[in-house]
């Protein structure tokens, strides 16, 4: 592949720039399947800040992983060529010129065919990138991975912060909400109606309680049903893992899943047509120990992963003559 | 009702004067059904100290906090009005004033008929407030999470330490041990006659390996069937918890309860008749994250919910005309 | 006086809630001399952003204070009365709504002739502080204790940032620039006009050398020279002194002010006709040991006495029937 | 026992010099069944160094260990006696030599019939402490619990690295490969045919999906069948717990064991021929709560217990006239 | 010299158990000169808790220290022989108690002649000290460092707690106090008679103000002219420097000391008889980056260095048969 | 110029990859006037490891620079052109190979005739650079600022340590040392030889209690007339500050530098020929709050002020026709 990590037994992984995975830093889309950007803004959150820093912490902690993905069985590396953007050049403090920036790179990067896998900032940057995408690929369909449902209305009598992106995007026809999920719901509510809302707007909600009692490959299938085939996108706010895997976000929820639970989660959904991803809501500063930015950096691996398998299965597809991708023996 | 948080769709979370839950901060028993109060004495505690500050740490925490329990399914403020009632005027140093003004400011909350929900401060306090509300209640069925028996009877030729409030407890005749359970205890011993002491007082003792055996909701059927009726309190040591959830704490002991673990334990326990909560032994010095505070006002606020969810259960068998209370719905 | 801070012989300085050096937590004007208010805002900070939990971490750190000031040899509620007034209701996110809501309490708070010690939040608040108070004070001098200018025009297109409060100020008519100074400035500069820029502004600058040259009383003299009579603010951003006295900001700059040398500038002031305060830039996030926060409650205290100060002052002076206040015995 | 930990109910816990679990700091090998020792060595370490200072961690947690183990259900100092034997005295920098220091260190310790539990330090020291004992106890079979299979061959052109002892330590002849097993391998690989190399060396592999698959008691199990009957040594990478569990190490890998898991493997391991543990790769400057350090101490307190349980059963076949040591009561 | 550190050009200063400057650990009072003592009480601390795991935070940040004093010339093992005694078994939560324990072992140190460098704890340690030391040695001098006075008179009804030990020593007669001072006085003040209280116990106080005018030599002189011939104990709060030099401490006061300016006023001192000294206050939870440890650390070699030279003197002046020892070459 | 720093007024200074200052990460010495280069090399520290992150940690700290420097009065990048090189791939365990690494490239940059800029690591990289510019460079002059002076023989019988370097680079050949200066040594000593040592092999040392009797720009006019004409080389250990103001590094010694009074050095060494410069040993795990990286980033800042001040004046010489550079208006 044209672009891929520095190799660990030549260059120590701690030695150079900071990119993603010790991929080249390039602002480029040609010769490109997948590219990692960061969105440093934090303007839109409700309680803490500090999320612009989000993207250089998991920069950092990326230079942990490797390049073949375990439990997917497969080289991300053999399959796609994937290059670190850098970071949008958001406007700190102005919300709408942040979003046009958003908007615009995405917009880029969906033109061109590139799947980007985008690292927050707050959770608003979503609906952003979401317009950014839609010329080219219409409404996606969206797997919401978050304790909080961030489909409210307002707060304060205005309509963008990072607790309402999904209403606005849906009102805005960005997502094909038939077809799509929120994953991982919990804790204390504002009101009993909270997801009754949700569900009004289109979304299928599984709480937390209701994934453990499916189980995780079950919950895995049950997305995968409700999503079927057409594009994908999967919005993950860190928060959706339990604030022992997952301190350093700034609204924790108790109760949340451990983090072989989701990644096993996001294994079970190989197959999909993904034609983007984020995670969303990292806050280096309630992160010591430093491993939310490890675990946000091992779920943006799951997701080059996810895009890899895509890849080979559709290129033997192509050589097969089958008009549509199986998944075979993913339930390892 | 009288009195209820803040509205988060009005005034930001992280504004104002931090007290739990944005409460109103009012030293009144009127108008009120539960109150939150801080016990910051650390004087008992025989590793690390500190957990003076656990009050102020569970306040800054609990602004998080939203008012409708989702688990249970109850808004805390259709059933009940609450305070934040400030702290304690506890005498650091000194065991026995500072016992003395436990006692009595939970003697007035008791008489007053206000459901109290403690935040340590060591597990010192437990007595204290046993004592303060013995002469209204009587002996109570007590619920005690913890990983530590702390039925220890002497260290270094003293008798209060926050090792041994509970024998001291049983001794004074403040517990019902025929109606009271010891659930989680685990991690090395002073000797193998720990538990069978702790049981010559009286209690059950579920360790925490017979809690995974029995299952979650199983352990909180078991617990129900210890308590049967009459008023019940619970203390829980945040030490219950395994470190990774609750680092925040003095004596922390690996192999505990994960957060939703503990939470479903709760939830199951709805239908009780709760007098009183406390959550000790936070020692912020401990909680770089601030993930056990965050775990403390959740508790609390599950808390909070069991006792909305028996008020409401109470005012329907008053409309019933029933005697008993049943928690039909309780399990989902 | 009739509000006073709770007596810390009869009641420890760790309990109770958090309110500034355990003042009563009022939102009242009546009886009132001084008022301590959080302004939370972060949403113009330029680089690191958090600055909205600076007045919870201030407040934590003021427990202790005490009221007698050694340096200015006067006790604060000998002669003056004052409160925690809570925070100004700011709307995260938005910059001008939340300037609205500060101008309005301050414009309120000015009209009622109390003085405002306010605690940031971002150095934006400035300006909209000013806004509230010009129409009771008209244009005032203006004490800029900082290691950066703050009188850039624009970032990124836009006019409002924590860079460029003065300069708006200035273009507002809010700031008597002719009586104002800037004191502090230090660190690598956009260029070499940058100071240039802020003299043609019509500001007095004092360079961190600058004060180094003169010596700290010096110092203080030449300020009160520059000011004169008249009303006064001073506004302080915490990164006026070096980063080893005061890590806990966003924009840290080496080489600033030790803690007893700007303290002693501001013992030097004393006498002046201090209209309001602010402290900002705290950021709790950069302050793992909390010194940041317990300096900048002292640097409140101070202001505090230099307020009792000038109103020992002017009750001595309308006493002997004096019509100019002085400032004998300042230079012990 | 001659050499037991000091009484709780006599010292405070945190009084005295920081040895492991308090027992006596005695450089001895007379009358004692197992020791202490730390090997502070992180000159081979791939990415983060700073084990060196994890025995001063994991001693400064030990303080919380108490004698009996309830899981075992066994007081350590019935059965042996014990001490803290310092540190080897590596040589920072300086592979080899420190290699033949702790080779040295070890051979005098296996020719006394001790039982070593050594604290790490990074991984590569156990190639050391196997060549050390190799010619008392011949090769010996490992268990090695690890998210990493540290068989890699080389590294930026050296043989000596963290990533590398198993294969040379099987080079080497030092380890009983058919009787020897990998467990807890998870997370991104350097590519697919990194478990086939450790395999092709004659590992038996249990990646941590295998572990989940087949239980925790089923996994201790599986492996006492593999290491039948012989000498053991137990070599555990703290990095196999999840980093929830265990932040402060240098290369954390996301979806391990929680805890209580792998406790409740090496429960079931009580009865096989245990003659050496170690603990290593703990980073004390990744773990601000000390949460890793409590655990590696709770593990070598387990470690403890097992030796115990095996001279306990031995004693008690001696008695019996029995050639073998059961197991009986082993599952409670 | 019988007793000395361990050679850090053999072994590594990070191996090893942690004594204090790796000095041997033996609970003896022969062949010794001067020993280290651990005082680990913080029950009588009135704000922040934990001050008892100071002495293991100097102990591991003692590893740094080489044994000759640069600024007195002097190789303190030249002169003197030195152990690690341990630390006082404290009674956790009970003053009177601890008291008893510090008082007895302290009246034997001082039987012996030997000198002890004590690490608390809190301040109220000292009290007991010299409670002990009074039998064998009289009222002492006391040179106490400090931005507190710890002269009040009582606490919430109680006379013990670590802001009274001095007003009860000189009660108790223990305290030459016409040849005592206090030095370091600053910050906000209960009221303005409190230092005009501890001048009428006998006191003479030295406000930091005053030392900065004084300058830091000439404040060393000014001790040295107060204390004149005979026993002297220097006491030496931590907060006595400035928070950015000792963040690590319970009631830090800004405006204190630079290290170097304290240590300076310490070297002036040489020449003294010294019969005791204490560090007390160090917090390691606010500690950190441990600065504040090795800043008592160093400390504590500055005071054995003024032992040091004190028998070098003497030993001179038997030499020279001159009854009196001189401090030629002082003031380099 | 060719290449200098993103426009912090266009895209915000949180945005993008770490590359130092904002540079251009670029692996050129074309159209290049300075470099910044990172040696993440710590295998050679005595005590604390971990400063192979020093350069990701200064990096980050490097968005506050602004491209003016205040005090020389000149714009960096109006007289020279800079890159942010990257790192040097050193081999982690292994000091030899590393050193040949180091080399290499430090004679490839010094053959181009570009100035480095270099971060460690620990301060054994020294050498190898000094070995990479002697080629090229000849013998250098070395201004050595340090607590400590680095001219020891060996530790456990090697002679490559980072307490080494300077003696092996004396032996070597490579620093004039009759123009060479330490300065800043201070804290315990193995012995009193050891600066009469390290003054043996050619050096002239200024301790710190030197330095500060002198004052600080009479100390920079001592080290320029020292050094006079011929290339210099700066070598700048972090812990010549205090710990207050540098916590982050391996060996922290008391009574250091004053930030703003290193600077004043610096500032008075403009003219010199300056050739190479390198700051060391920060450790990040040491530096919570991240302020020793904020000042080794604005130490480097100075540095790059020198150099342009340097070729400002060639360029005035070589327009003035004059052979000699002067320092005309140096002190302000």
């Amino acid at each position: 592949m044209p672009y891929k990590p520095a190799n660990a037994f030549e260059s120590p992984r701690f030695t150079g720039i900071r990119t993603f995975m010790r991929l080249p830093y390039l602002r480029t889309l040609e010769d490109v399947d997948f590219l990692v950007v960061g969105v440093p803004f934090d303007t839109a959150a409700s309680v803490a800040t500090g999320q612009r820093f989000g993207p250089e912490a998991i920069r950092s902690a990326s230079i942990l992983l490797r390049p073949y993905d375990l439990d997917l069985g497969i080289d991300v590396f053999d399959y796609s060529s994937g290059v670190d953007y850098g970071d949008v050049m958001i406007v700190p403090g102005y919300l709408e010129d942040s979003y046009e920036r958003i908007q615009r790179d995405f917009a880029t990067i969906a033109a061109a065919g590139v799947v980007p896998i985008a690292m927050g900032g707050d959770h608003s940057i979503t609906l952003a990138e979401l317009r950014g995408m839609v010329q080219r690929l219409g409404p996606v369909a969206v797997i919401h991975f978050d304790a909080h449902l961030d489909t409210w209305d307002e707060f304060f009598g205005h309509r963008y912060d990072h607790g309402t992106p999904f209403r606005r995007a849906v009102e805005e026809g960005l997502i094909d909400t038939g077809r799509s999920i929120q994953v991982g719901i919990r804790g204390p509510q504002f009101g009993g109606g909270d997801i009754d809302a949700s569900r009004a707007l289109g979304f299928e909600v599984l709480t937390m309680a209701a994934v453990r009692r499916l189980g995780f490959m079950p919950t895995a299938r049950r997305i995968r049903e409700r999503v079927g085939s057409g594009p994908v996108f999967i919005s993950l706010d860190v928060d959706v893992f339990d604030p022992a895997f997952a301190p350093g976000t700034g609204t924790p929820e108790v109760g949340g899943f451990a983090s072989h639970e989701l990644l096993t989660v996001l294994t079970g959904l190989a197959g999909l047509e993904f034609v983007a991803f984020d995670v969303v809501e990292v806050l280096p500063a309630n992160d010591p120990a430093h491993i939310t930015a490890v675990l946000a950096a091992n779920v943006m691996h799951r997701f080059m992963a996810l895009h890899a398998w895509r890849r080979r299965a559709e290129a033997s597809a192509e050589t097969n003559g089958e008009g549509q991708v199986s998944h075979v023996g993913l339930e390892r």
